[in-house]
């Protein structure tokens, strides 16, 4: 048995030292290579990527987890060796009853509908990209039926957010959409936030030095990571233990855009950069589900990083690295302006309040779709209606409609979107439990002490990496299950006190 | 034979997509890893490395090439299947000749003779490399006895200049040397060259912009590459077609450092550049060999970069962009201080007439140390010995003097030094041949046009990759084999004008 675990850590050695070299390629693409590296570059990919996989799917690896499954029943839960042939066992299942015709079949369709969308959307043609969202459809449905279940949305939530299925998802939205559109409305009702204070154009090099500065106070560690710039900012770890990179942008007189996104992605990074080293070259050493790596960006951009306390010790930094530009301004109005609530039409740019309300439709669409309840000809006047309904406003046209992410027209339909809003829940819930084993993190963070809170993440969550679910760290760590209470409480707490509701 | 041919393409296109790869993690390494990262990239590269050996070496590619070499033969020479079969059949032996064994054996001794002179060279301590040494020898010479030879050194000279032995290449360091003795005795009387304009603090920035500026004018192509900054610099293919990158560093109070290596380097990176489309991932995507690629590097640092003619162009620009850092500066003045001769220690410091002195030196070391004629513990005194009789200089310890080098402690010992002056040699070689064809070259180099050259390099060196021998390339470029007497001939030419000899 020894010897088998040796050989199945020897080929997951070789399958993650290829998967973080493409992971290093992608991001080398994203924000160094030159125009001429294009072409190239999809092969190099292409080829790291089919190795990897022919390697993780390969029969010795199926021999090897099935003599191994039955010693590691015997083993105790908590053993990084159970875990490793308990998780990839999971993910070789998965893996392999997807035949490779239709893995070939989807890489060709993605590329095509992708190509198509990045023309549609400026061009406002939903009807040129209808077609390849009904096969992205038609891909998912055949997806989903190589596995059991209960319901058609099920297999592809589960892809990135296992644990959780459709029911489950439906009520914790169900919750959150009653509580949050009478939110909504009530807080559009009160005069609007004085944002101007936050549009200013500044160096961006000061501004992206601003960020690294506080995501060095928050405990991303930049020996093991560093920031570039990119058009759509993400964390991505290159080489373990650990090489873990965040990427922002700068937007023209907005400091929010590189400020948030990178407190955004430093909230990645550091789950990525906490995991426990014995857990390296192995299918353990990835955050344990979408939703679960989401709570962490979303905990330290928003429920952080908008807090008063914390610009109680920043604010000062940020008028003394950018003289002239802040002097006037109180903490109780940056606060507001950093927290200001509006009906919005673009998900990735809306509020914390109205972020969720975006999220939503799209899941609801897509599980509608899916069962055949709603057609893919009638997705922009849904998409209009249920805008209106929800948020008070309405798309001019499907750009920033129904076009407006690349999700659904790359790859498959379903399971894209429920992880942004289980984040926000899971997060809340995680800064909650946290606070309740140290109060004092409130008055520490206003001191510029995020340790105890970096701390308890690292302790509770990060170091486990994929070792147990999301919903079983969510367990150990927060004494329950999922649930929106806390997230709610943070949201009408934070927002009656800032709209005076 | 098609479904052959086609297998063995697609073969070598899954070898050289992962080389590139690496070849992307290592300038990564070189250049953008942050130190956490340190301990998994050499996972990553043993990966990728060990995996396109295997490709390469298995016994499907040797039956591939068994049964095309015959076709391949009966093809016109120069089409492009036919040297891809001639060339990939002989790297696949050098290759396969190789034991796995050997292979691992080297790579282990490497390392640990690498790192063992990394501390040994700031101490001064060749008596802890001596048995490293003797080991890198015996490693070059068991090398060498997997091939047929007449002289022990010829299978490794042939490693990187394929079509040379050590009968010809020491047949021309003779002639160097028998030139350049007296020649830097003669320069030497002379009274030294003032090269304090070239001492000036100036802003990083600015000479790293200046540097790409000069190369974008020869043809260095920043849309297919780029420039970044690195302890030792290098040129790079990482993606084909064409990514290549070219690296350079900043010495402070000093402009020369940063500036004639991005020349030195953006040499190689046009002959990369260069190569045609058709070659891509195959074995002739490649420069045919390393003095033929030194030949290029030397050619746009020294016998272009340190002409008058391109300073005429050159020099207002920089007054231009450094204010008032050379304004009284001449053109005269400026010529002969980036030509200034030295009697100097350092090999990569040393100007164009000394620098042969110290590579055949070594050469010619090498080759005593193979036969068996020269002894480790004889090697720092025999050191002294010729650094007096050639240069007139000696070094005070080892450190400047035989543990200078990285090469011989960075795995055998044999064949690393002849391509730097077989470089030179071919570089000039190759100017004369462009200024034949086209005389009006330096005429429109002084004007800030390299277009003629470059085109004439282009299509005469680098669009032939390796489908051609570095011989065969220069013989059909310059109607000549390789000689000596361009080189000697511009070299008195220059500096009997810059000393007034």
């Amino acid at each position: 048995m020894e010897e088998k675990l040796r050989r199945l850590r020897e080929i997951l050695r070789e399958v993650y030292a290829l998967r973080r070299s493409a992971a290093l390629l992608w991001w080398d693409q994203a924000t160094k290579m030159p125009p001429g590296g294009a072409a190239g570059r999809g092969e190099q990919l292409a080829t790291l990527g089919r190795l990897a996989h022919e390697r993780f799917t390969s029969e010795e690896v199926g021999e090897l987890l099935e003599a191994l499954a039955p010693v590691a029943k015997e083993m105790p839960y908590d053993s990084d060796e159970a875990a490793l042939i308990r998780v990839t066992k999971r993910l070789y299942e998965r893996e392999t009853r997807k035949p490779a015709e239709f893995v070939a079949r989807l890489a060709r369709h993605t590329s095509e509908s992708y190509a198509v969308w990045r023309r549609a959307r400026p061009e406002n043609d939903f009807v040129a990209v209808a077609p390849y969202l009904e096969r992205s459809l038609e891909l998912g449905r055949e997806l989903a039926g190589f596995y059991e279940h209960e319901h058609i949305a099920d297999p592809l939530i589960a892809e990135s957010d296992y644990g959780m299925n459709t029911k489950r998802v439906r009520k914790l939205f169900s919750e959150l959409r009653e509580a949050l559109v009478p939110l909504v409305a009530e807080i559009t009702e009160k005069p609007p936030v004085d944002d101007s204070c936050l549009l200013k154009e500044l160096p961006a090099q000061e501004q992206l030095a601003f960020a690294a500065e506080m995501v060095s106070h928050f405990g991303y560690d930049f020996s093991s990571g560093r920031q570039d710039l990119t058009a759509h900012p993400f964390a991505v770890k290159v080489s373990t233990p650990q090489d873990v990179r965040i990427t922002t942008r700068i937007r023209p007189g907005d400091l929010r855009d590189p400020l948030f996104s990178t407190l955004h992605e430093a909230g990645h990074g550091m789950y990525e950069q906490g995991i426990d080293q014995n857990l390296a070259w192995t299918p353990l050493d990835r955050g344990a589900s979408a939703g679960l790596h989401e709570s962490q960006s979303r905990l330290w951009e928003n429920v952080v990083g908008r807090s008063r306390e914390c610009w109680e010790h920043f604010l000062p930094r940020l008028k003394e690295r950018f003289p002239g530009h802040f002097d006037g301004v109180s903490l109780e109005e940056f606060h507001r302006a950093i927290n200001k609530v509006e009906r919005s039409l673009i998900r990735t740019d809306a509020d914390e309040v109205t972020y969720n309300l975006h999220v939503i439709l799209r899941f609801d669409f897509e599980v509608a779709m899916l069962e055949g309840d709603l057609e893919v000809r009638d997705l922009p006047e849904a998409w209009r209606g249920r805008m209106r309904e929800d948020l008070g406003i309405e798309p001019p046209d499907d750009r920033d409609g129904v076009l407006q992410d690349a999700h659904w027209y790359d790859g498959i339909v379903g399971g894209k979107f429920q992880g942004y809003s289980l984040g926000n829940i899971m997060g809340a819930q995680l800064y909650a439990a946290a606070l309740e084993a140290h109060p004092e993190v409130p008055e520490e963070i206003s001191r510029g002490n995020f340790g105890t809170l970096h701390g308890w993440l690292k302790e509770n969550v990060y170091r486990h990496g994929s070792k147990y679910t999301s919903e079983e760290i969510l367990e150990h760590a927060t004494g329950s299950g999922i649930t929106t209470e806390p997230y709610l409480e943070y949201l009408r707490g934070k927002y009656t006190e800032i709209y005076d509701l």
